[in-house]
C-alpha cells in the first residue's frame, strides 16, 4: 500500500524527534516531560507521546516526581533506563578475545576476557570461541532482564564495514574473513544487528566519547600492541578516508628498505615500535609476544622503573620513532592531540618526552599548533568499550532501532 | 532599526536563491527563465526577478531568444556574463610572481608573469612588485570594461587564512608577513575582498574544478618546485586539518636524521625530491635553482629523453622517494588519486612508474584501493588559476558579494 507523502513525512519527523528526546535526556540528565518540551522547543503533547514510546522501547524509565521550580503540579522525571537494553562489544585481537556489554547509561553489565594466541589457528576456530563468548554474554544479560540490541566486532585489520568483512589482518595472517556473517550464523541469526570495524577506530571513538580526548575534535589515536593501529578523529568524527581504508598509521614507511613487516612491506612504523621490536631493543626478546603483551610489558615497565639502561634506551628510541611518525601525520592532518593507547599507554611515562621533542623538531606548524601527547585513560579496554558504545550510538541516533 | 525576523528571513532566502540560479546557469549552460524555473523548482515570477537582479550585478546577460521546445512565446536565454566581472589570482612563489584575471565563465582576460628570485630580498620589496602587477591587472581589465570583484593571493607556506597572514615560508625565509593587509594597502584599499591561501591548496582546487582530478572526491595534489607543497581534497573539499595547517606533505620525515631542510627539521621529503636534490642527483648541481626552475627542469627532461643514465637514475630515485611518501599518506588518508603538479608534471613520464611500484609495495589496502597517479593538466598555472577561481567561487556561493 502506498502512503501519502505527508504521512510518511510525519512518521519520519516523529522518528527523528524520538532521537531528539532520547539524546536530550542522555546529554542533560533526568528531567520532566515539561522541562524536555521547554528545552527542545517541541510541544508538550508531542513530548509526552514520545516519552511514552521511549518507555515502551525500554529506553527511558520514570524515576519519581520533580518538585524543583515547577509551576503547577510536579512532573514525573524520566531518565535513561539501565534495566532495558544492552549493546555488546566483541573484540578479536592477536593475543586475546574480549566481550563487554554496556547498558544505555554506559555502565558495564558483563565482561569476559580470554587470553589466547590467535595467530597459530584458523579464523573459523577463533570465531567459534568468540561466538561462544558473545552467546554467553547475551544469555547472561538476558537472565537479569536485559535485551541485547546490537553488537559490534572490533578486529585488528582492514575492514569493509559495509559488508562486515575483515579484508586483511597482517598480524593474524587472515584475509577475507566475513566476520559479521560468520558471527551471526554462530549466534543463530540473532534479532539484533551485528557490525564490524577496525579496533583502533573503535578505541579512538571511545577515547573521544568518554576518555582522554573528550572535548577535542581532531585527534590521532595510536595503539601499541603486537601491531600498531590508529584511529583518526577529524572534526569530531571518525575519519575513514575516501575508500574506508584510512588511518593505517602503523604502516607508514619510516625506514625505506627497513625490516620486513607482516603486511608485506618494509620499514613500517610497526616494525620499529611494535611489541617485538620493543622487546628486542630492550634486550628481552626471550619474553616474546606469543603469550600476550601483559607479561612482557609489565617486565619492561619494571625495568624502566628500576633504571635499567637498556630498557630506558629502548623506550627513548621507540618514543623518537613514534614522534617522527606522529609528526609526519601531524604535518598532513594538523590534529590537536595524539592519544597513546594499548601498551603505549602503560609506557607513556617514558615515551611522552621523546615524542614531544620530535614533534617540536618536525612539525612545520609547531610554533602555532604542536599536538598534545595524552595517554589513554581507558587503557586496553578502549576498543571493546568503543565497540559496544558504537552499537549504543545507533540507538541514540534512531531509537526506533531498539524495537 | 530592527527588522521583523520574517523579513530578514525572506532576504536571506532571496540571497540564497540568487546563488541557486547563478550556479544553475553555470553548471547547465545558457537557458530561458522558464527553463530555470522548471529545473530548479522555483516559481517563474521569482526566477524572473532573480535573473533581473543577476543581470544588474553584471553576472548574467541575455543572449537572444530560445525557440526550442517552448510552448507559447519563446523566452530570452540568459547566460553567464563574460563582460561584467573578473577575479584575480596573484601568486608569490620562490622564483616568480604571477597574476591572472578570470572572468565569470573561467576565461583568462589578463596574465602577467615575472621571473625573479624572491629569496634574496625582503618581503616588502616582493610585495611592492606583486602589488604593481596586481594594480596593473585591475587597470587593464577596467580599460576593457571589467570590474574586479575579488583577489586571492597564493603563497608557498603556512597561511593563517582567517587573518590573511603568511606564518612561515621556509623557502622564502619569511615569517609572519601580513600578506593581505600589505597588498590591500598598496592597492589603495580596493573595493573588493583580498584573501590569501597556500599555493598548493589553490592548485589542488584548480585540478579538482577544471583539471585532471575533475569528478574525483579524494585527492592528494603534490607540487614540485624548489620546495614540495601539497593540497588535500577530502570528500570533494579542501582539507585544512583541525587548525588549518594540514597538507604539509613536503615536510613528512622520510629519512630520520637526514639532510637539513629549510623548515629547520631534517630528512623531509623536500630534501629528497625538491629541485635542488633532483639536480644534485642528476649531476647538474651547477644549474642550481636560483634562476628559476624552468631551465634546469628543461635540461633534465632533455637528458632523460636522450637516455642520460645519471638523469634517469635520479628520476627513478626521486620517484621511489615520492612513492614512499605518497604511500604513507595514502595509508592514513586512503585517497583515490595523487596528482603530480609543478615540475613533477613535466617529469611525470619518468616518475609515474616508480611511484606506482612503491604504492603497490607500501599501501596496506593496495589490493583494493591503490591510488592512481595522474599528471597535472594545468601545469605550473594551477595555483594562480585556483587562486582566481576561488575568488570566483565566492561569487557563485553568494552573488550578493558582486554588488
Amino acid at each position: 500500500m502506498e502512503q501519502a507523502p505527508g504521512l510518511a513525512n510525519q512518521r519520519a519527523v516523529r522518528r527523528y524527534n524520538l532521537g531528539v528526546v532520547l539524546r536530550h535526556v542522555s546529554e542533560h540528565g533526568p528531567r520532566s516531560r515539561a522541562t524536555i518540551a521547554l528545552e527542545t522547543g517541541l510541544n508538550k503533547t508531542t513530548v509526552s507521546s514520545l516519552v511514552t514510546e521511549l518507555i515502551g522501547l525500554d529506553l527511558l524509565v520514570e524515576r519519581g516526581l520533580d518538585y524543583r521550580g515547577t509551576v503547577g503540579r510536579p512532573g514525573q522525571v524520566v531518565e535513561l533506563s539501565s534495566s532495558g537494553v544492552v549493546a555488546l562489544g566483541v573484540e578479536i585481537n592477536v593475543d586475546y578475545l574480549a566481550v563487554q556489554a554496556l547498558d544505555l547509561t554506559g555502565k558495564e553489565r558483563h565482561r569476559a576476557l580470554e587470553a589466547r594466541d590467535n595467530r597459530r589457528v584458523s579464523g573459523a576456530e577463533v570465531l567459534e570461541h568468540v561466538a561462544a563468548l558473545a552467546a554467553d554474554a547475551v544469555a547472561t544479560v538476558e537472565a537479569i532482564g536485559l535485551r541485547t540490541v546490537g553488537a559490534t566486532v572490533a578486529v585488528p585489520g582492514l575492514v569493509d564495514a559495509d559488508r562486515g568483512v575483515l579484508l586483511v589482518a597482517p598480524n593474524l595472517g587472515w584475509t577475507d574473513v566475513p566476520v559479521v556473517d560468520e558471527l551471526r550464523r554462530r549466534l543463530g541469526d540473532p534479532g539484533f544487528p551485528v557490525t564490524a570495524d577496525n579496533e583502533a577506530n573503535l578505541a579512538a571513538l571511545a577515547e573521544l566519547w568518554e576518555g582522554t580526548a573528550r572535548g577535542l575534535s581532531d585527534v590521532l589515536y595510536v595503539s601499541g600492541e603486537i601491531g600498531v593501529g590508529a584511529g583518526l578523529i577529524v572534526g569530531g568524527e571518525l575519519f575513514r578516508g575516501g575508500g574506508g581504508f584510512g588511518g593505517e598509521f602503523g604502516h607508514m614507511t619510516l625506514e625505506r628498505g627497513g625490516r620486513p613487516c607482516g603486511c608485506g612491506s618494509r620499514g613500517c612504523l610497526e616494525t620499529l615500535v611494535g611489541l617485538e621490536a620493543l622487546l628486542e631493543m630492550a634486550g628481552l626478546p626471550e619474553l616474546g609476544p606469543t603469550g600476550g603483551a601483559a607479561r612482557p610489558v609489565g617486565e619492561l615497565v619494571e625495568r624502566a622503573r628500576g633504571g635499567d639502561e637498556r630498557a630506558l634506551a629502548a623506550l627513548e628510541e621507540a618514543g623518537r620513532w613514534l614522534g617522527v611518525g606522529i609528526a609526519s601525520a601531524a604535518n598532513l592532518l594538523n590534529f590537536q592531540a595524539v592519544v597513546l593507547g594499548g601498551l603505549f599507554a602503560q609506557l607513556a611515562p617514558w615515551l611522552t618526552d621523546p615524542i614531544a621533542e620530535e614533534l617540536r623538531a618536525h612539525v612545520l606548524a609547531s610554533d602555532w599548533a604542536t599536538p598534545q601527547v595524552l595517554p589513554s585513560t581507558l587503557g586496553p579496554e578502549a576498543a571493546v568499550r568503543g565497540a559496544a558504545a558504537s552499537s549504543l550510538q545507533r540507538i541514540f541516533a534512531d531509537p526506533g532501532h531498539a524495537a
